[in-house]
């Protein structure tokens, strides 16, 4: 085993070895290491207003609504253009948003706690399906959905997950992958696990028998709603294999609507960037790729710690929402062995045998194959306040990976 | 099309087209078919108590006192040898039940209507694991759960199955099957799908929170909660299909815990009997096949109606609950495909490219080919108050299928 080897064996294993749990809410400026008053967190690599997507836009302009900040578009434009409120990447923060993946100050977030190195992981809540703030909606009713969020269903939500005593959210995924879930686009069985889990705690933290209803129900009819505490996990999963001395693997993708970039164990915080793509997929009906803005989100952090796409052969229902077969999940699978350095020990897959999920992407196999990493993920309209339009498969330009390749051998002097 | 297979087309579409929906609880002396006050129901075929196996007659000990008529095993037996109280079939009465089957007059049971042809079938409450009435444990904590679950769960149970406007166990099921369950075995999925559906209304209707966390909890641990309700579902698509004049499709598959049972479309009320098998599976630590009573419960009603091992192909995780490997359980739905009549419109299997699980045993194709149905099935230990000690698989004998193919020679003139 060459050094490179040995340094990605020590990274992948700690990102194996950690154990995330989600250990309750809280508001982001006070548990998210950096948040401040006049940030806002987006998905993906750095960007500017100027570049940014439909999405990403419509997202900023809502949360800054949602914050008392801005009452329209032009206000909040305004702010973000002179430079009163920043844009800095959720991923600089220990934190991750699905889609546009904005973050606000007074925002409530799950806190993930990574149980055996110590880091700690945050995401936004869920909120579902239809006009939402991740996918650049910002009309009076998202506002009116994300207050009833944050006002009533996040003190009574912090609270239940408080009494559980702590949610082990890989041993959450390992169930959910063993019933047809691939932890990114399906969700299905993690999410109803999740709420079954806090049910009885809701029941007893909420007021009353008619609130403990609705957020029960908010949570049981959302088959995301477990999507953010998953991506908070493998967020920290992926961070303790960050910083690791000599090592290539990857441990950050992540796509802000209009650049994909990646980050690699041994390069420190240094991106590697390219043009995102437009999925191919399935699109709802009335919708077709010209309406698709260029993918977006820091979901792709479930492949990064080896499931999602990587796990799509545990989730053969899958295809009806993302097109292909049940022979094309295992397919989809079994490539990424090629490009990552290790199997996963707690996340199996009945289809394989229990053959454990393919973790630990390896820069170096992505160049040497020309095999770059796939992806599960959502597809949004290009234009802010639409909201969905399909779902698909999507892959990063391997030419960030030569890149990166290009800097590690420079920076090693290979 | 000869007449055979005309009358077995009608009738595995009638199966088929029965869309079963739980619409609420009742008592079962209000609400069963021919239910009084001195009878007990029990699964499989019709038994007397000197033939009665232990876990049989345990539930049956526990059922009297359950019900205040007895004060122990001695005046329970007295009770039934005396004929003070008799015995008969589950499905004499439009009811199953899992295990020993055993229902009394004050038990609430389910209450499934096929919404296409208008027939109700019924099923008692899941207790959950360990010292249960239906392994044939009848302890004091026994009779105390019982109590809570009819006392405190039942009503508002009841209350919220009739706030969800009714649940269709065919469309559960459906859903299940693509999250890894098989329905008889391995209720995962359908069983926190059925809590998810349950707990916003459980809290609504609940006099408090404590009580509402308790009885969500209880169907929240219990990943057999919702086998009950589907097993009388499964009994209302399988009387559907029953009474077809000329139909060599069987209709029933039971067992009383010493014999194995079935019943035939075309041969009216008339069962065909032999020696019930001892499952082979996996054994709890502590346990072996020597512990082991012979197959027992009425939940062989699922392979009836063309799931639990019909549909192993879905569930490949099962096998580390029953053995085998993935392989064996894509086998064991192939293998079912040579003894029935019909492909399920409603239940797929995502791993075999959404093909329908195979539905309508032909009491002529198992004799032709000598191969018998597949059961999935909980192993019980063979003295009463045990309990289960294993789960795995296991088949009826060929020769009551070949009695019945004389029979029907007979009735028909064939």
């Amino acid at each position: 085993m060459n050094t490179i080897d040995q340094a990605n064996a020590t990274a992948v294993e700690r990102m194996i070895e950690a154990r995330p749990v989600l250990v309750g809410l809280g508001k982001a400026l006070d548990v998210i290491p950096g948040m401040r008053e006049n940030l806002l967190l987006h998905a993906g690599p750095p960007i500017t207003w100027e570049r940014a997507s439909g999405p990403l836009k419509g997202a900023v302009i809502g949360a800054l609504i949602f914050e008392g900040r801005a009452r329209d578009a032009a206000q909040a434009e305004a702010l973000i253009t002179s430079g009163a409120v920043q844009l800095e990447p959720c991923h600089h923060h220990s934190a991750v948003g699905p889609m546009a993946g904005v973050t606000s100050p007074s925002m409530a977030v799950y806190i993930v706690e990574n149980k055996t190195h110590g880091n700690r992981a945050f995401s936004n809540l869920n909120e579902g399906y239809g006009k939402v703030l991740r996918y650049g909606a910002y009309s009076e009713d998202v506002q009116t959905k994300l207050r009833w969020m944050h006002d009533v269903m996040a003190p009574i939500l912090g609270a239940a997950i408080e009494a559980t005593g702590g949610m082990d959210i890989r041993a959450l995924l390992a169930e959910a992958l063993h019933m047809g879930d691939e932890g990114h686009n399906r969700n299905k069985a993690g999410s109803i696990i999740f709420t079954k889990n806090l049910a009885p705690h809701i029941a007893k933290a909420a007021p009353d028998g008619a609130t403990a209803a609705a957020i029960i129900q908010a949570l049981g009819d959302n088959a995301l709603c477990v999507l953010n505490p998953v991506m908070a996990a493998c967020k920290a999963m992926a961070d303790a294999a960050h910083g690791v001395e000599g090592s290539t693997l990857v441990t950050t993708m992540a796509r802000n609507g209009t650049d994909f970039g990646i980050r690699v164990s041994g390069l420190g915080e240094r991106w590697f960037t390219g043009a995102a793509q437009v999925p191919q997929g399935l699109y709802f009906p009335g919708f077709q790729a010209a309406d698709a803005n260029r993918d977006i989100g820091d979901s792709t952090i479930t492949e990064t710690a080896g499931i999602g796409a990587f796990a799509m052969a545990a989730a053969p229902a899958i295809v009806t929402f993302v097109s292909g077969t049940p022979k094309d999940a295992i397919n989809a699978t079994l490539e990424m062995y090629e490009i990552t350095v290790a199997e996963h020990k707690a996340f199996t897959i009945p289809q394989l045998d229990f053959r454990g999920t393919p973790v630990g992407i390896d820069l170096r196999a992505v160049v040497e194959t020309g095999i770059t990493p796939r992806v599960n993920t959502g597809i949004a309209h290009k234009e802010a306040g639409v909201g969905q339009i399909g779902a698909g498969l999507v892959r990063p330009p391997l030419a960030i990976f030569e890149d990166a390749l290009v800097a590690f051998a420079e920076e090693y002097g290979y």
